[in-house]
């Protein structure tokens, strides 16, 4: 059985990609948490983690004493192993268009991902109108998220990014949570988008689970003492 | 004929990744220099990306009219199109380890990556013992890349990270770059390694070019006023 390694769902951006693709998709696969308490060399985090991935990261995918680390690599990896599930597009330049903005998302979108941190149980509109005023390096991310999913849902008529839902849709759930938890001003039809996504059944797991945790991990929390 | 858009050889180590790897492996392709001027919204860098790629970067690969962009985008590409090549390792357990390094490395590593900007024409072995010096988490991410590399060739047998040329190394050469022309401390069998990357046709084609460019960008230039 697969295994996946991840962290808190409430503040793991990068830990809800994978988890989405593998329950959206209905591949099984057993869950494992390691909770955040500090990032710090000698953080039980760090123990656990370090054992499976060197690079001391969640999430990491386990497939029979196999572990593949870093959310692309483990797209790929599914991707490969389940072909019937068209995780990636079928068609040949969907598919690399959907690996160009994914990759795009891997390495950038740093404003963003700095300012609004995700935090999915947090209502954060005033924090968020305060970074959109203050910071023009997210309002560029944002543009340039919105001009990205504007041209994908129009060529591929949606309802996801491609058409069905895949990859791609699992990369940016994340920024859906950080738009939606933030208030950032987005057009009504990415409002919609993002209201598809989370209703995905996958998406809405996370976010059921991410709201029962309850937790308070304060370096992820820039913009609250307390719950 | 495909081609590949590219900024400054000296300086763009994106940009460096997928022309090695296309000259290495032996593809034809046509190269579409965009000099660096800035990266404000009106430079004449982002006028003529911006026409094929909507996030305005280098490297962007075009195939009879589609634009493939990000670096790991179009080694996936490469991959595909040339099966024949072996870009990524043939064995499945090899390519997911593979993949998990190069996406590591593509949203990784941010610290090497700003106190060290490639500069493939410098030699800046003071401004690096600074670095090596005082920033701890460049020490981090050398530290990171060492262990890393040695277990591969180990368990590889070299000469290269898994056997034979591929992605992963082409995905490295610009972290050689950066730890020879900055002289930070490494391993023998590590700088033996950066010795044979260096000596690959397609490395060194490169970085003859960049030689020859004889550019000054200011904005790459923490270290120095002029060449
Ligand atoms: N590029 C990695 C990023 C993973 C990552 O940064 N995960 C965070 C948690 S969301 C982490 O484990 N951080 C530990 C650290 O930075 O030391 C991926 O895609 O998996
Ligand atoms: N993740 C991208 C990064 C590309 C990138 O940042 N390229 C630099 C030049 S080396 C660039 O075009 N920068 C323009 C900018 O940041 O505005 C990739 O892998 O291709």
């Amino acid at each position: 059985m697969l295994k996946l390694y991840i962290g808190n769902k409430n503040y793991s951006s990068w830990s809800m990609r994978p988890w989405v693709l593998l329950k959206q998709a209905g591949i099984p696969f057993e869950e494992v948490m390691v909770k955040f308490d500090s990032f710090g060399a000698d953080s039980e985090f760090k123990r656990v983690i370090g054992e499976v991935n060197p690079g001391g990261r969640v999430p990491v995918l386990a497939d029979d004493g196999l572990a593949v680390w870093d959310t692309l690599a483990i797209a790929e990896y599914l991707a490969e192993k389940f072909p019937d599930k068209a995780l990636w597009p079928k068609d040949r330049k969907a598919r690399a268009r959907a690996r160009s903005v994914c990759a795009e998302m891997h390495s950038g979108f740093a404003a963003l991902r700095n300012h609004c941190p995700m935090n999915i149980e947090a209502s954060l509109a005033q924090a968020g109108a305060i970074v959109w005023r203050d910071q023009p390096a997210v309002r560029a991310d944002v543009q340039r998220i919105v001009a990205m999913w504007t041209e994908l849902l129009e060529q591929h008529k949606g309802p996801m990014l491609f058409g069905e839902f895949g990859i791609a849709d699992a990369y940016f759930a994340p920024v859906c949570m950080r738009i939606r938890n933030y208030s950032l001003p987005v057009p009504g039809h990415v409002t919609d988008y993002i209201r598809r996504v989370c209703a995905l059944p996958g998406v809405k797991a996370w976010m059921d689970d991410a709201l029962a945790e309850r937790d308070f991990v304060a370096m992820d929390e820039p913009y609250r003492t307390t719950r």
